[in-house]
């Protein structure tokens, strides 16, 4: 009854990480990998491998960087371990910082790109192929991606590219069923020799349903978090996707075990999930910058004017 | 590019209600449905018309009874009103109760039954069309509904109930999208002379994803409550389906409005929404009492053991 082919990405720490700078304690980092590791989770993404000259380590937790020496610290002793997975953004890493995969405990790298920067995500994933990682594409920001410019890039992904997969990253949290069918169909047509993935963002409560509607139409790599942790609205729960999945290799237990004893107490200190600010920015199809702004603000709760905010504003 | 036909009917007070055992007070009743007319939504039902006789009303607010005069001075004064629904459950109201349409204050009566009471329903309901009201049946914990019981249950609505419109009931969050797609396809198809109607819970985060899904195979009589209020998970958030909903007579400002003035303070005195033992409840396909029962007790985050209570209950 189960589709072999299906993939499941916990992306805890890296997407998490972009509420707190990717500086969670190390016994939490570590609980998680434990925990993923247990359900069977396939991979599990621990932060970005972004460029310390770029932005200063004074600034940012050890998730922003992930070092090597860093990644095998937290996963050390952990049986079965689940495959490490890392980001990178176009234009951010040091390619040089990129070991050999012989040398390094990562097994996958996946270049998060614009449609318009497909070019430059080609030749690093190409470059991180070389290296002897499993590799893969996010083209993020998809609902504003133009049609011809998607399919171009698609197209010219599946030609050059040496990536095992491509995912559509609903950036906005504002697919509903219809398009994400139609992108999902699209990509699958195109990429006849690679995988498609799914990242969902949960603005409008549609992250778990958009990323079964992605199954439906044959995606089979799969993001998800931990209680649906993740900046703004957060992600598609792992405890749901794993739920709904009939592979018996997974196991919900030690996710829900995980909730309970590291997630309820963090989100009473940080905050994520529905919250109709983020909801609104979906709805408008925006990215959440202006959301996370007015939950700084003393006007956090002024509904309202944020969403007339978007009504107003001047296009033309 | 919007539906004509598709009617909202927020049902708040009344889901909600099974949090509090009806006991709103009146102003956030006034609030509710003062928002809501505002917003342009088509029909408010604001309590169930259970018998004073069956259930003490020293244990209950009054719109566990929704008589006509606290409707009338709960609507008093509000221009343009959307119309007033209340719920009745089989074998638990009074016939004599229901004045004739002219006398009272509401417009639409909707029958809650299980398949298996659905004779009952249909003659409770005719009763009421023949006083004049317009009517629905509600049937319930839809997943539990053996498929030909289902055909014949809808088939004898169809033949034999006067009602306008007939609604699939989630009850327990246990739908997915390939489901729901399969029960509104069937029941379009049977009640040719009918609207279809979808009820989601939200359990699993899907009441919102669950009712697109529904709208897409051409269900028209939409339910959502105001932040998503309701027992245990809760329902379809109605802003969620007024972001969505295409048709200019919707304005979600009020509602956002309404969310910030009284959901905000009510969701810090009674819980609902997304909470991992509800989510194991839909996930098993029960009645969410036995999570109710443990979010009441002091084990209300073990969420190992009470997910392992459904894999080890004896069936045969």
């Amino acid at each position: 009854m189960f589709r072999e082919k299906i993939r499941v990405l916990d992306c805890t720490i890296r997407d998490g990480g972009l509420i707190n700078n990717h500086d969670f304690d190390d016994k939490f980092v570590r609980d998680t990998f434990s925990a993923v590791s247990a359900s069977g989770v396939d991979y599990m993404e621990i932060g970005y491998k972004n460029s310390a000259k770029l932005f200063p380590a004074s600034e940012f937790g050890k998730w922003k960087f992930c070092s090597d020496d860093d990644i095998n610290r937290t996963i050390e002793g952990i049986s079965n371990p689940t495959k490490i997975s890392v980001m990178v953004d176009v234009g951010r890493v040091d390619m040089a910082d990129v070991k050999p995969k012989k040398d390094s405990p990562v097994d996958m790298i996946r270049t998060a790109t614009y449609v318009k920067d497909v070019d430059k995500a080609i030749k690093m994933a190409n470059e991180f192929s070389s290296k002897g990682y499993e590799t893969a594409v996010n083209i993020m920001a998809i609902t504003k991606a133009l049609d011809n410019e998607l399919s171009e890039a698609l197209d010219q992904l599946e030609r050059e590219c040496r990536c095992s997969a491509v995912y559509i990253v609903d950036s906005f949290g504002a697919l509903y069923q219809e398009t994400t069918e139609l992108l999902i169909k699209k990509a699958v047509n195109i990429l006849k020799t690679k995988e498609v993935g799914f990242h969902a963002h949960n603005n409008q409560q549609l992250a778990f349903g958009n990323t079964i509607e992605a199954i439906i139409h044959n995606a089979n790599f799969l993001d998800a978090t931990v209680y649906g942790i993740g900046r703004g609205a957060g992600n598609c729960p792992l405890e749901l996707l794993l739920g709904f999945l009939k592979n018996p290799k997974f196991d919900i237990r030690p996710v829900l075990d995980l909730i309970a004893s590291d997630f309820l107490p963090l989100r009473e200190k940080i905050e994520w999930g529905y919250i109709i600010p983020y909801a609104i920015t979906g709805m408008f199809n925006e990215h959440p910058k202006s959301a996370i702004a007015l939950r700084a603000s003393q006007r956090k709760e002024e509904y309202r004017s944020f969403y007339e905010s978007f009504l107003t504003a001047t296009v033309e």
